[in-house]
């Protein structure tokens, strides 16, 4: 798991605040990910991924003081945009971005836990969509819902997603999946944390796309 | 159709030699067209578009003078690229794009024939079919063939297409027709000449995506 075990997320501090410019040094090598999926359909899926950081990054990168937290990102455009917040700005980017690290988060965790179809023991169809359904369909509507279903078919085996996780390494799946669990642990803390921050601040929308 | 009206292709030159920069100032005002099919879920076709002409921009920007016509683009990529070529640099962004305009050129040419599913006059899902099967089709494996037939569900009515077409002009269905016929011509005449020459400087593939 060289891919993402080598840029492990850093522990949250007590306050539970995201550090800014960590935070996107940790996320830059989650769009990669998606190559792990090993088809060019998910190319798409990927892009709006980077759009997210790219447009936090220019945030922060305007003035790394006063964005030093995703917190401070937030309380700031909620003065700036008015009735628009939080349908905009980094705001906007953070909300979709949370959304596709959780789908990344359960699925992993899916896979560590051994969770399977036991007649198809190895397709991760079954832990995509379960990380699917808990993580983004709700904010997808009916016709998004069945490209994700048609794309899903794209999938690739069990084996060659982990294969393509270690990319480097020569590890054991058991290995690997030791890793796994491993890199789930700041990685969940801090999507956790940026999920709490969203309703704190009363800034989650439940439009869908 | 103030939107493709107000940028009209220029007629070719007798030698059907395309020039770099009048096409594309031309083709950039194509990808605005995806917004005309009314669905965020034809994000990724446009992206795909812009990319294209973003490459081909980028390697005449690069020395106008030696990329003055297309022509030039194709005969320098292939001296530069060897084996690898045409599936290299703006050779190969050219040969997608060039599926991308015919796309747009059928379809708007099925509509400018009044061609028309007799049980849904409203509906340009039979325009859209012809010029996909007859343009794209072949190009795309099986997997991005189902996400094209989910994604035609979100097609506008034909109505509400030419209207968008229109944007910021009061004209009647049959006038919007007309100038789809006027921009055709030299529309056509220019991805004509383009394919031809493809096939000239046996520069075309048939892999799939
Ligand atoms: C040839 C025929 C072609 C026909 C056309 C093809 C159509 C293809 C449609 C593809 C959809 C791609 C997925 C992208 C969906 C996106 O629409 C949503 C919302 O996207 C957000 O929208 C906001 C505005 O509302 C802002 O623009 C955000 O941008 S902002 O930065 O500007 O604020 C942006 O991220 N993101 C999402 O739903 C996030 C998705 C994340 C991860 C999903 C994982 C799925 C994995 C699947 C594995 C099987
Ligand atoms: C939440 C779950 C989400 C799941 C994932 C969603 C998956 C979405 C898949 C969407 C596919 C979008 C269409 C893009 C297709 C593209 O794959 C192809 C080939 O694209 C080319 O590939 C080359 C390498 O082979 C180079 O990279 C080219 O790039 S280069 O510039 O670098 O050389 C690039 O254009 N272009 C195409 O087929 C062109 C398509 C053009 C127009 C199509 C019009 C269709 C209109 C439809 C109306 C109903």
């Amino acid at each position: 798991m060289a891919l993402l075990m080598d840029h492990q997320f850093v522990p949250l501090p007590e306050s539970k605040e995201v550090a800014t410019k960590t935070f996107l040094d940790s996320v830059s090598y989650i769009p990669p990910f998606f190559d792990c999926l090993g088809s060019k359909v998910f190319g798409p899926v990927k892009s709006d991924i980077s759009g997210n950081i790219t447009k936090i990054k220019a945030i922060y990168d305007s003035d790394p003081e006063k964005y030093g937290t995703l917190q401070d990102i937030l309380m700031t455009e909620k003065v700036k945009y008015g009735a628009e917040w939080p349908k905009a700005g980094a705001t906007l980017a953070l909300m979709w971005l949370k959304r596709g690290l959780r789908f990344i988060q359960l699925m992993l965790q899916s896979l560590a836990d051994g969770e399977k179809d036991e007649n198809n023991p190895n397709l991760i169809r079954f832990n995509i969509t379960k990380a699917y359904e808990q993580a983004l369909k709700r904010y997808h509507g009916w016709l998004v819902q069945k490209i994700f279903k048609a794309a899903l078919i794209a999938a690739p085996y069990k084996s060659d997603f982990l294969k393509a996780l270690s990319k480097g390494e020569e590890v054991t799946e058991e290995d690997c999946l030791a890793q796994v669990r491993q890199f789930l642990v700041n990685f969940t803390a801090t999507i956790d944390a940026i999920f709490e921050m969203f309703i704190a601040l009363n800034a989650e929308l439940d439009y869908s796309v």
